[in-house]
């Protein structure tokens, strides 16, 4: 990743480009002054993340980011050797940027930093999302193992941030894999939004915090330890944070007629003989067989 | 995608390679006829699928194919342009068993029914994820519109076997989300297990329905016409099946000391003005700095 030397040949080139007239300036009307060998490259980077960002990269040309830019097109070649070279090096930034916005003060309850957390996360999405979006959804044309592994990365540093945050010791495999799976919801559900907008931000934002509040919640009723710990990050939540709110409303739920009976029934009836394990086996030949002798006793209202 | 009829050529070739000590025969020791043009094809794929399901792409080869189907490679190329439409065929065909194993009939409890979909799941996952993890996580040098396509596919028709089993007549897009997302944990969640194996089997079954449980109650608590859906899926549930041990292990939780406490006092507080939204707005620049101005008061145990 070390900066190449331009030749006397791209000087000459950098010039030219920077000249009134050569492209649409990337500085606006200011005095222009040629660009140093690493601003042009920073520069031609910034430009591309930026188209890169609005627009599938099959819909980027380097002449685009040429022209963006205010260079020309054997300039950009100069500094990059194709299209994929300079759309990596954008998404690396970007995963950066992203990453530095997964950074949060170890203060107030948890719930509340990572309702910032994901309100820097989703304005990210925002701005970045509509190009980086086929990708992160899997199949684009500029997919590699360098994308992948800046993805890798990103998904790594908001592993560690959560983890971090949580600040348990030494975390379970259930607990790392909640982790990760509720990185992949808000992926998901942050792509999809982009793609529908079907709720205002801010909801969006507070629905991804309380899921995580609730895969944690659900991991701890399986995990003695960690339900422990549980009960230091309740004790800490404020009645108008993300936690509070979810609280009240699942209280709300229990008005609605039919939720209480139904569920205090299941909490206090004596299972039959299968507690131990639940109603059906793994079923991988003909399972529907097994299923109908299993659940035929049951009605379907 | 319709069958090519293959040339005298190919015929002879056909024969050659179904002669005795041409290949690793298919069919084992079983007498010998020639295949029909459909039949190789269905085999050539079969046979694909089966080494496309056990190592990436980048590590099956023509060769290896032809090998393992008792075929040449020219019979092969016949039959298929290239490594990636052999590729992108085995995929469609798992992509089809896989949604296939997506239909379950209409009775008994909904969580037991998608219970018995995730053991069907992930026993397909078993068998086949090995190979196509790398396409589902993104960035194998094998991904493709055509790959894409295929992978859309079967996630659409999760989620509408979902909504189907949901029988609610217009889905919200909260619901609609809440199913995408819970459909990429479950993918997610079972790479990752393929990967680590870290917990029996058929615990991830159970908590990847008790997941989607928890993400409809959720949803419901948010939504009331949802929630008067959710009162009539919890009447039908019985103890010994997977929202039933649920709401067990959610009720043992609040035995945890100290839990029960927090929780009443965040149900029952009556939060302050900023009730109508959650404490910290959706923070853009300088999130840190509003963030410690906020949580200032609140200590952090």
């Amino acid at each position: 990743m070390a900066s190449r030397t331009p030749s006397t040949t791209a000087d000459r080139d950098d010039r030219t480009a920077a000249a009134p007239g050569a492209g649409r300036p990337a500085s606006g009307d200011r005095p222009r002054r040629r660009l140093s060998v690493d601003e042009r490259r920073e520069q031609l980077i910034a430009v591309a993340l930026e188209l890169f960002s609005r627009r599938p990269p099959e819909e980027v040309s380097i002449d685009d980011i040429a022209a963006a830019a205010g260079a020309s097109r054997p300039l950009v070649y100069h500094y990059f050797p194709g299209k994929q070279a300079l759309y990596e090096e954008s998404l690396r930034r970007a995963g950066r940027e992203l990453s530095a916005r997964f950074e949060e003060p170890m203060e107030g309850p948890l719930s509340e930093r990572l309702f910032r957390v994901m309100g820097r996360y989703l304005d990210f999405v925002q701005s970045h999302g509509p190009g980086f979006a086929a990708l992160l959804r899997g199949g684009s044309v500029a997919a590699s193992a360098g994308t992948s592994a800046v993805i890798d990365e990103v998904r790594r540093a908001a592993h560690d941030q959560i983890l971090g945050h949580l600040a348990i010791p030494s975390p379970s495999a259930g607990l790392r894999l909640t982790v990760r799976a509720w990185i992949a919801n808000a992926e998901i559900t942050s792509l999809e939004w982009l793609g529908e907008r079907s709720l205002p931000l801010e909801e969006l934002q507070l629905h991804l915090v309380q899921e995580f509040v609730a895969a944690l919640t659900l991991t701890a009723a399986r995990e003695p330890a960690l339900a422990a710990e549980l009960a230091g990050f309740f004790a800490d939540e404020r009645p108008d944070g993300p936690t509070g709110r979810l609280v009240r409303d699942l209280a709300g739920l229990l008005a609605v007629p039919g939720i209480v009976e139904a569920v205090t029934a299941l909490a206090t009836a004596a299972p039959g003989a299968a507690v131990a394990g639940p109603v059906v086996p793994v079923a991988v030949d003909e399972p529907s067989a097994q299923a109908t002798a299993d659940s035929a006793p049951s009605s379907n209202g």
